[in-house]
């Protein structure tokens, strides 16, 4: 991993994608490293495509922001057209199987993140977990057993079999291309 | 309001302080304002004092980070003392009833935040949304119709009268003193 990883997540608002930039972010420092998540939020958030954005490093983080994201994970279309430029040169985008594949130079992963929520889990409400257990499984960014912690902490009450669950199906749509 | 208001608010987790953030930020783009919120988290956060912070500006928010905040909310002695010092000259520290007072060149207010939560409206759990309230009627950073909207939107379904009415608890408790 290098020094300094940028994930943003973007999608649409009730997606849960504050909740999963938090389970990331605290995956990393149970992995004994600094995380920083954030959201920004401008007049135009109203409605349309909306990020959470993690910064995770062996070093203390001086400048929080997300610039040029080595990882971007795109829910709906709206989301992809709005944030699929400036990512690293080895940046990766990881979209859901809904959304049109994008003229990029970027590498692009496409999974049925909406679908294994929604199909094999029942709710798809979870499609956020599903995405972060994808981005565990490829990037490697964080430890599994540190994310199944992270989610445990994180997910209301009475869910955590269903997360867990979702997290382990996103582990393995990953691991198919990692 | 000064441009830019930085907003600190800790304590321990589990005490909800990031959706407390996340509330702030959202009622500051109801009112049409831009908002970041975020947490960092280092090792040390283990078991710590821990931290969400929130910066509203009329301007776009090119440095996210909060470095000397107008507003600190402290609802544990643990978390004052880490945070106690580095606030702006006019800045303000709310603290909680069960907390000491300290010694410091800053204005201090101190409320029963967390009695309010358990005795008055029935959940500790809530201290956190009393909280913002005292934080909206104190500070008036954001409109009370904003922040009662993003309350509504962000607590768990089947909890927003419970937290409502928690918000106008905090609110009460913040107009005291306003």
């Amino acid at each position: 991993m290098e020094e300094r990883l940028e994930i943003r997540l973007s999608g649409s608002g009730g997606q849960g994608l504050i909740l999963a930039g938090i389970i990331l972010a605290e995956a990393a420092i149970l992995d004994g490293k600094n995380a920083v998540q954030s959201q920004s939020y401008g007049p135009e958030a109203r409605g349309g495509a909306s990020r959470a954005e993690v910064v995770i490093s062996d070093e203390e983080i001086d400048y929080p922001k997300v610039t040029k994201p080595q990882v971007l994970l795109a829910l709906t279309n709206e989301a992809l057209n709005k944030f699929k430029d400036n990512l690293a040169s080895d940046g990766i985008i990881i979209i859901d199987s809904s959304i049109n594949k994008p003229d990029t130079p970027y590498k692009v992963i496409q999974l049925p993140i909406i679908e294994t929520a929604r199909d094999r889990i029942g709710k798809s409400m979870v499609a956020n977990i599903v995405a972060v257990g994808v981005i565990t499984a490829l990037t490697k960014v964080v430890s599994r057993e540190a994310v199944e912690k992270a989610v445990l902490n994180r997910v209301p009450k009475g869910t955590e079999e269903l997360n867990k669950k979702a997290l382990y199906a996103g582990f393995e749509l990953g691991e198919q291309l990692s």
